[in-house]
C-alpha cells in the first residue's frame, strides 16, 4: 500500500522566514538563533534564514546565524531573482546574499505568466533572463541553488507551459533543487501532486519539493500527496506558523512521513524530539501552546469519558493512532464525574497522591468530585485542586493555613474618576494568626496581594510563585449577574505549573477559593518534595521525575 | 479536472454530539438549542444530538430538540446498536432513542473485528447481529436509520470481509446511509478513499458517508478525498471542535466542496454565513475565535503592509485564493487606513443615531472606535454602547443621570461561612440626588441592585429591564489577576434587546460601565421611541418597526 516505504525525503524548513510573516510572530536575535540551533540538532536538511538586502541588520543577523556550528542542517539564504533592466552581478539583492556564509542560496522567482504580466509587468521572456542568470551568477561564485517556484501550481493550471519553462530555466542554469510554491494556497492536494508529477517527468534529475500554505485546511495532506507523486523535499514550518492562516505544518508533516508512509529522514530518529521542539519554539516567541495540536498538543493524546479510558487500557489503538512517545507525548487522562473509579485511582496516582488500598477511598473521590461537578466545578485543568480534593477525602491533608475571614472594599468617587480597591485579611498558622491589608487593580488581585503578605512570613516559598493564567466562566450566563462563576487559575513556581479552580456566585468567593488551593497545592508540593529527597537519599531512589504536577507544561 | 463537478453531497453535523467530547467544549442546554436552530437555518442536512439513556435530563434535553421548529435539517438521535446477549427490543438504549421525537436515529456499531473481540469481547458473529437487529427494529418503528461503522478503516485494513460484512448487515436491515468512520483518526486520504471506494462498488444503492478525526491533521483532505471517491455524505464538526484534537472541519470541508470541487448541496447558498456560524458557535461555547482558522478567521484574508497588499489590490488572486465574501469573511489590511467610516455611518443609521451630513462626525466616531477597541471594547454585540458612543461623540447625548460615587463591600467572616455583599450607590438626576444601598449574590448584582434602587423614583419604567446575559472575558489572562476584563451585558425590557459593553482591570469598573450603558440604552430608547410615536401621529408614519436596538432577537 505504501509506495513510498524506504523513499528517502530532506526537510526544509523555513520557520525563521516564512513562518516569522504570521500574525503575531516575531522572532527575537537571540530566539532566532537558539531555534536554529534546535533546528540543527533536530537534524533538518536545509534552515531557511532571512536577509532584508541592503539593511545592515538582517546582514548582521546572517552573519551570526552563518556563524552557528552546523552540524547537520545547511544554512540557505533567502531572496528574490535579480531585478528588471540589471544585471544579475549589479543586482544589490544578489550581492547581499553573496555577502553571507550560507553555503546554499534560495531564489524565488515567479512561475506563473499572468502574475509576471500582471503583478511584475515585465516581459514573460524577461523573467526567464531574471531567473537563469541569478541562478547562474550564484553558481558560479560556488553556492548550491534552491529555486522556490512562486504561484507555480495556479501557473501550471492556467499556463503549463510557462510554468515548466520557468523551472526549466532554473534548472539549465544549475538549481539542484525546485521548490513547487502554492503561494495564495488555494490548491487541492491532487492539483498539487499531478504539477509535481508533471515537474518530475520533465526533469528527472532535479530534486522536486513544494512549499504549501493552508488556506483551504489541506497543506499537510497536500505535502504528503506531493512525496507519492516524486517529491523528494518537504518545505514547511514547525507549528504551522505563517502568513495567514499559516503554512504546511512539520510537526503534522514529519511523523506523517516517518510513521504513516515509511519515509526516510535524517531527521527520523530525533521525532522523539518533536513536541520539546514545538514547544521550545512557542516559549522563544512568547505564545501559549495551542494543545490541540495533532500529535504535539497536550490533547493529541488526552481521553475523556470513562468507556473511552476503558478502551485505551485494553487495547491502546482505539482511541490512538501511534504511540505518543514516538513523538515524545504523552497519554493524558482527565478527570471527570464522567470517569469510572480507574480514571481517579490513575490520576491521583499520576500526580503522586496517596490512595488507601481498598476501594472505598476511591468511591468517595469519585462521589465528591460528581457532587462538585453537579456545582459546576471541573477539574481537567485543575490538578492541584483535584489532588487537593483527594487529599482532603482521604483526610491526609493538613491545611498550612487556615483562614479567619477577608474583606474587599471597592470604591468610585465619581463618574469620571478610577475606582481604589482595598482587601483585607486574617489567617493563623500553627496558632499565630496575621492581620494584611492588599491592594490590586481589582478585587482579586487586592486578595491576592493580601494573601501573599499574610502568608509570607510563614512560608517565604510562596514568593516564587507566579500567577500565570485567570480565565472566568459565567455558567448560567442567563441568569445575569446572579450566574454561578467558575474561575481557573493556573500558577507557576518556575519548575511547575498547576491549576486551581473555584466556583461561587460570588465572583470574589469563587476567585478566592482557587487562590487559596494555589497556594495550599505549591505547599503540599514542596513538602512532598523535600520528603521524597529525603527518602531518595535513603532508599537511592529519585521520584522527583514522576512529573508530579506538572501537566501543564 | 473536478469529477466532483455537480455532485450532490448531504451534510451531518455532529458539532452538539461528538464535537462537545472535545476539552473545554460544554454547551448550556439553551445555547445547543441555539446552535441547532442556526444550523437548520444554515440548511445542513442532519443535525445530531446525543441522547444519554437511562438518563432524564438527557432525554428532557432531547425533546427540546425535538420541539424545535425543524425547517431545512432533520434531526438525528444517537446511540449505539443494543447490547450483546438481550433482544433489540428489550434494550434500554434503544428503547431510549424510539422516545425521541427525531425522525432519523444514526447507530454506531464496530466494523472491526479485533475492536469487537478485544475491546467489545463478543464473537463476530453476535457483533453482526447485534446491528443488524437494531436497524431492523428502529426501521420497524419508522425511523430512517444512519449506520456508523466505528474504526471502519482500521477493521477494512487488517480484516476488509468482516469490516464490509458489518456494513452489509446494517444496509441489509435497511438503514440508508452508511458513515465509515475513522475513530482513531489515524488514517491518510488515500486509505480513506480505497476504502470508501470499497463500499460504494459493494453497496451502490447506499448513500456511503464519512466520519474522520483529524489526529494525522489531514481530516478535511480525507473528508475531500472520499467524495472523490463516490461518499455522498459528510459528517464533520463546526470549528472543528471534537475528542482529542477534534474532527473533520466543516469550516473548511464546506466552502472547498463548493468552491473548488463545484460540489452541490442544500447548505451551498447559505456559505456567506459561515463565518457567522462559526462566530456564534464560539461566542455560545465563550470560546476565543481562532483567528487563524482558514477560511473564518480574521486571519484568513489579512495582509500585512507593503508589497503584498499593493499585489493583492492589482490582482486579488495573488494572496487570496477566493474572494473572502463567499464565505462571509473580509479583507483585512494591518495599516490604518480610512476603511469603515461607511461602515460606521451605516451601522449608526442601522441604529436609528443622528449623525450630522458632514464626513467629521463620522471620521470622529471612527476615531474613538478604534481607540476603544484598541482598549479591548467590542462593539458586535454590544449595540447600546455603539449607539451612546456616537450619540456621545456627536454630543447630542444628554446623559440620564450622574454617578457621584458607590462603593462595594463584600466580606467573608471565617473559611466555613458564606461571603456577605452590599453596595452603596449616589446618583443625580436633574439637580435631585439620591443614595441607595444594595446587595446581592455577588458585587455586580449588588451594585445592580443599588442603581435601580436609586433610579426608580426618576424612572419607574427601568423596572421592565431584566438582565438577561452577564458574560465575562479575561482579555490578557496571562497578566492573572491584573488582567484587563470586559464584560457584555445583555438587557431587555420586554419588547427589544440590546447589549452593552464595559472594560477595565477591575472588573467591578467593567461591570458597572456595562450596566450603566444598559439602563442609559434603554432610557434613551423610550425617550426615542416617545418623539416617534408622537412625530407618527402628525405624519402617520410608524417608525416603531425599524427593528431599533433588536439586533440579537
Amino acid at each position: 500500500m505504501n509506495e513510498t516505504n524506504g523513499q528517502r525525503v530532506e526537510v526544509y524548513d523555513t520557520t525563521l522566514r516564512d513562518g516569522a510573516q504570521g500574525a503575531g510572530i516575531s522572532f527575537s536575535p537571540s530566539g532566532a538563533l537558539r531555534f536554529a540551533g534546535a533546528l540543527d540538532e533536530f537534524s533538518v536538511d536545509f534552515v531557511e534564514g532571512v536577509l532584508v538586502p541592503g539593511r545592515g541588520e538582517g546582514e548582521g543577523f546572517y552573519q551570526d546565524l552563518g556563524g552557528l556550528p552546523w552540524r547537520n542542517a545547511r544554512l540557505a539564504a533567502f531572496g528574490r531573482t535579480r531585478s528588471p533592466g540589471c544585471t544579475a552581478a549589479e543586482d544589490p539583492g544578489l550581492q547581499g546574499l553573496l555577502r553571507t556564509k550560507a553555503p546554499v542560496v534560495t531564489l524565488v522567482g515567479k512561475a506563473s505568466r499572468s502574475q509576471v504580466e500582471v503583478v511584475l509587468q515585465v516581459e514573460p521572456a524577461e523573467n526567464l533572463a531574471m531567473v537563469e542568470e541569478s541562478v547562474a551568477l550564484l553558481r558560479e561564485r560556488g553556492r548550491e541553488v534552491v529555486f522556490d517556484a512562486e504561484h507555480f501550481f495556479d501557473g501550471w493550471t492556467t499556463d503549463a507551459a510557462y510554468a515548466l519553462e520557468v523551472v526549466g530555466a532554473a534548472v539549465a542554469a544549475g538549481a539542484s533543487r525546485v521548490v513547487l510554491c502554492d503561494t495564495n494556497g488555494g490548491r487541492m492536494p491532487w492539483e498539487v501532486a499531478a504539477g509535481v508529477r508533471a515537474v518530475c517527468a520533465q526533469f528527472p534529475e532535479t530534486i522536486v519539493g513544494v512549499h504549501l500554505h493552508n488556506d483551504s485546511d489541506v497543506a499537510v495532506a497536500g505535502t504528503l500527496a506531493a512525496v507519492r507523486a516524486g517529491a523528494r523535499l518537504v518545505q514547511g514550518t514547525f507549528n504551522g506558523y505563517g502568513e495567514r492562516v499559516g503554512n504546511a505544518d512539520l510537526c503534522s508533516i514529519l511523523p506523517n512521513l516517518a510513521l504513516k508512509m515509511g519515509v526516510q529522514m535524517e531527521c527520523g530518529p530525533h521525532l522523539v524530539d518533536l513536541r520539546a521542539l514545538s514547544r521550545l519554539l512557542d516559549e522563544l516567541l512568547d505564545r501559549r501552546p495551542d494543545e490541540g495540536r495533532p500529535y504535539v498538543g497536550a490533547n493529541a493524546f488526552t481521553h475523556k469519558a470513562g468507556m473511552h479510558v476503558d478502551a485505551v487500557t485494553k487495547s491502546p489503538e482505539t482511541f490512538e493512532h501511534i504511540d505518543p512517545g514516538a513523538v515524545g507525548n504523552r497519554r493524558r487522562v482527565l478527570v471527570s464525574g464522567l470517569a469510572g473509579e480507574d480514571n481517579v485511582r490513575l490520576k491521583a496516582e499520576e500526580l503522586g497522591a496517596d490512595l488507601p488500598e481498598g476501594d472505598d477511598g476511591v468511591r468517595e473521590v469519585l462521589r465528591q468530585l460528581k457532587t462538585m461537578e453537579s456545582d459546576g466545578y471541573r477539574f481537567e485543568s485543575a490538578d492541584g485542586s483535584f489532588r487537593l480534593l483527594v487529599e482532603r477525602t482521604m483526610n491526609s491533608h493538613h491545611a498550612f493555613f487556615d483562614l479567619l475571614g477577608f474583606s474587599v472594599m471597592v470604591q468610585k468617587d465619581s463618574a469620571s474618576e478610577g475606582v481604589t480597591t482595598v482587601a483585607t485579611l486574617k489567617v493563623a498558622v500553627n496558632g499565630e494568626t496575621e492581620l494584611a491589608a492588599g491592594e490590586g487593580a481589582g478585587p482579586v488581585d487586592a486578595l491576592n496581594d493580601a494573601l501573599r503578605k499574610g502568608l509570607r512570613r510563614f512560608y517565604p516559598a510562596i514568593d516564587s510563585v507566579v500567577l500565570e493564567d485567570y480565565h472566568v466562566r459565567i455558567l448560567d450566563p442567563e441568569t445575569a449577574t446572579r450566574a454561578t462563576t467558575r474561575v481557573l487559575i493556573e500558577s507557576s513556581d518556575g519548575h511547575h505549573r498547576w491549576g486551581t479552580v473555584g466556583v461561587s456566585a460570588n465572583i470574589i468567593e469563587a476567585s478566592w477559593q482557587a487562590l487559596a488551593d494555589s497556594v495550599e497545592y505549591k505547599l503540599l508540593l514542596d513538602r512532598r518534595r523535600a520528603a521524597s529527597t529525603r527518602q531518595g537519599r535513603a532508599k537511592s531512589v529519585d521520584v522527583a521525575s514522576t512529573g508530579e504536577g506538572d501537566e501543564h507544561e
